[in-house]
């Protein structure tokens, strides 16, 4: 039997351009968005009905980049070179994650997320599946793919090429559709053309799409133009990496040019604000990447690099610096920069049933409770959401029509094992 | 008779370059820190305990520039021009402001600022007077400034310093010495030469700071060099401005030579990254004045251009741009982020009695609960306040000794009324 019920008097955000928020209702069945609109829907009588007063309802957001089982390096290292970051704190310590390293840090990486709001991630990392069955357990909707280096023999490359199709066939729409994968060769300056072409025949052969780093640092780019000749973005273009639906993190570092050969490939770009200004990458064209169509979404990266993983923090940077950097304070304005954590996220990832509140689309969405100073006074919901909210303001989270967040609180992960494991994981490889 | 407690196996942010956080004790008496340290005090029997595990002690944030009456904008004009924004909608509304108005707005202001940790905050605005009073009764410290604009008659000039010095006599160390003042003319572009140049008699007349806006867009500066053949910050200095303790709010568009003029006066600059960022004004030269020795401490701005007052939304944003703009990793730690919102605040406002936590100072200090999984692991805890942190995590907050926010409830101010009321004015008002 299905199981329908309807929120009733909640603020709706449907991101129509003339009137982004509604007051009205949503009508939910089982794991679907049935209705939402300013007239009560005719219902049965005796339907579950949530009184939304003083909530307001979105989206759940779409964080399109990063990997979690980093969080057991948060505040590992900062303030210091990339290189210093990653080959004298980052690598050695990872290089000891064994698999329960790995399950504490995705599980914190779980908890931080579902808790502040984001219903569905991307995840890029070498084992993948101890992460793919603590999405199952947690009840987010998640995007796991093996990021495979290529710096290695070439046997070991097909091996870790192997491993990484394996997974993605054994949990493509597992966990009731929450879960999809895809391929990721890591980027073009830790993998070979060959190795990153095998990826491109295997995506065929299992109908997924490909993910990859592209242009995160100036060095990469000018290596990629001295070994092949040309600039990353041509590089994949010429290995067919865009002949698949793919979606590129990063992309501080393109030109003119890379952007018009992007929008003509359909590829999205994973705008990982918080990231690229901690690292000193630089800042991406925004402005310019969807001035020419591009559909840029957001990810924030690993807690390693971030320092957390609030996607409304990732709004906000992303609504702010590119006003403060190109003198414009009509850049990314804040419908954008929700769609950005929406709708964009739910295109990057090729997840059509998703990333707005309408009728028809899954059922993942959050509330958050306008009762607090800092949404006062309540002129323009839109604007708050984007210059003042954060992770915190999240009161509660469905996915897929199942209530996984009520009242701040987790239902379906233990935090105080998690956060109390992590702890001990981080010590054990001290 | 005199009060004293102790907390005890709390972590408390020293600041020591060497060890920033310390566990260990924190004894307080009356309106004092009398002891901060690893070891235990001898202390009297019978004495107040309260048990520090889990929490993080630090300085209150200090917000050194604001106008709190306009929170009542909030989010009322968003990704426009700054003449759109000023005269099609701040302006206008402003206009219709009375005294409820005032009042409605800063009150919202204070209760966002005390709850998020905020424990002392500069303010600059028109009608003071009941700022003072709320100031007074919600228990938080400020330095408070009648903002003149001098586009008037030269008899209104007068009038209107004549109301800031009544104002900055007035209220100078009421409230338990909570309240201090400053004057104010606004800025070099809306206050002619001699009214400034009063302004600095006054201020030597009362013994008292200067605070103005300087070199926020672009625009003025080429303004101030049209007008008076020299950038503001020579122009200031020409006025005497500089032979007070002086802040100025800003300071994007400083050329070398003015930041060595700033430094050798002693000037202080109020960053306000948000702001600045969101009115598309540019990025403050923050490295250079740094380098420079120029003192830097921080400000939200009014939260109608911000659009909140998050004190560590601030410090996060000074650690994180200046490094994505610089392309330097290294540039504005960790360490120099919390000092620009805690010491380096206190500093700007002339409050050598603030600002830390060691003995002797004004027991003003947050505390934070670590139990929340964006602050796993605790590998470095001045990385997560800066980075990972939000005003969301402030758990409890003291000013001069006495608690007025408890597990983030305000103990001073009704916040459902607060927010009742700033509604009301806002509706009276459109």
């Amino acid at each position: 039997m299905s199981h329908k019920w309807l929120i009733e008097n909640g603020a709706f955000l449907v991101l129509d351009h003339t009137c982004p928020i509604i007051n009205g209702y949503m009508l939910i069945e089982d794991d679907l968005i049935k209705y939402v609109g300013e007239i009560r829907p005719q219902v049965e009588e005796g339907i579950q009905i949530m009184d939304g007063s003083g909530l307001l309802f979105m989206p759940g957001l779409i964080n399109t980049h990063g990997h979690s089982p980093m969080s057991l390096l948060r505040g590992l290292s900062d303030d210091v070179t990339l290189q210093v970051w990653l080959q004298q704190k980052i690598w050695p310590m990872e290089a000891k994650f064994s698999e329960q390293e790995i399950s504490a840090g995705a599980a914190l990486s779980i908890l931080e997320m579902i808790k502040g709001g984001t219903t569905t991630f991307l995840d890029m990392y070498i084992y993948m599946d101890e992460v793919a069955r603590l999405v199952e357990q947690a009840g987010i909707r998640a995007v796991l793919t093996r990021g495979v280096l290529g710096m290695c023999s070439e046997q070991e490359q097909l091996d870790k090429l192997a491993g990484a199709v394996s997974f993605a066939k054994e949990w493509n729409h597992a966990a009731d559709g929450r879960i999809t994968t895809m391929l990721s060769p890591h980027s073009p300056y830790t993998c070979p053309p060959a190795l990153i072409h095998k990826f491109v025949e295997a995506a065929h052969d299992l109908d997924v799409s490909l993910h990859t780093h592209m242009s995160e640092t100036r060095l990469e780019v000018e290596q990629c133009i001295k070994d092949y000749g040309v600039t990353p973005a041509q590089h994949l273009q010429q290995l067919g990496f865009f002949s698949r639906p793919a979606l590129v993190a990063h992309g501080v570092h393109v030109n003119s040019e890379e952007i018009q050969l992007l929008a003509a490939h359909k590829v999205s770009v994973a705008h990982n604000p918080g990231s690229n200004l901690k690292l000193a990458s630089g800042i991406a064209p925004v402005v310019q990447l969807l001035e020419a169509g591009v559909n840029v979404s957001l990810g924030t990266d690993s807690a390693a690099s971030n320092n957390n993983l609030d996607m409304f923090e990732e709004m906000n940077l992303a609504a702010l610096i590119h006003k403060g950097v190109s003198g414009d304070p009509t850049a990314v304005p804040a419908i954008e920069a929700i769609k950005m954590g929406t709708e964009y996220g739910a295109k990057a990832l090729g997840l059509s049933h998703i990333g707005s509140l309408s009728a028809g689309k899954k059922a993942d969405f959050i509330a958050l409770s306008l009762q607090q100073a800092h949404f006062v006074p309540k002129s323009d919901l839109l604007s708050h959401l984007i210059y003042s909210a954060g992770a915190q303001d999240v009161e509660h989270v469905w996915v897929n029509g199942v209530q996984v967040v009520r009242h701040k609180e987790c239902l379906t992960m233990d935090e105080e094992k998690i956060c109390y494991e992590a702890e001990a994981a981080l010590q054990r490889i001290s």
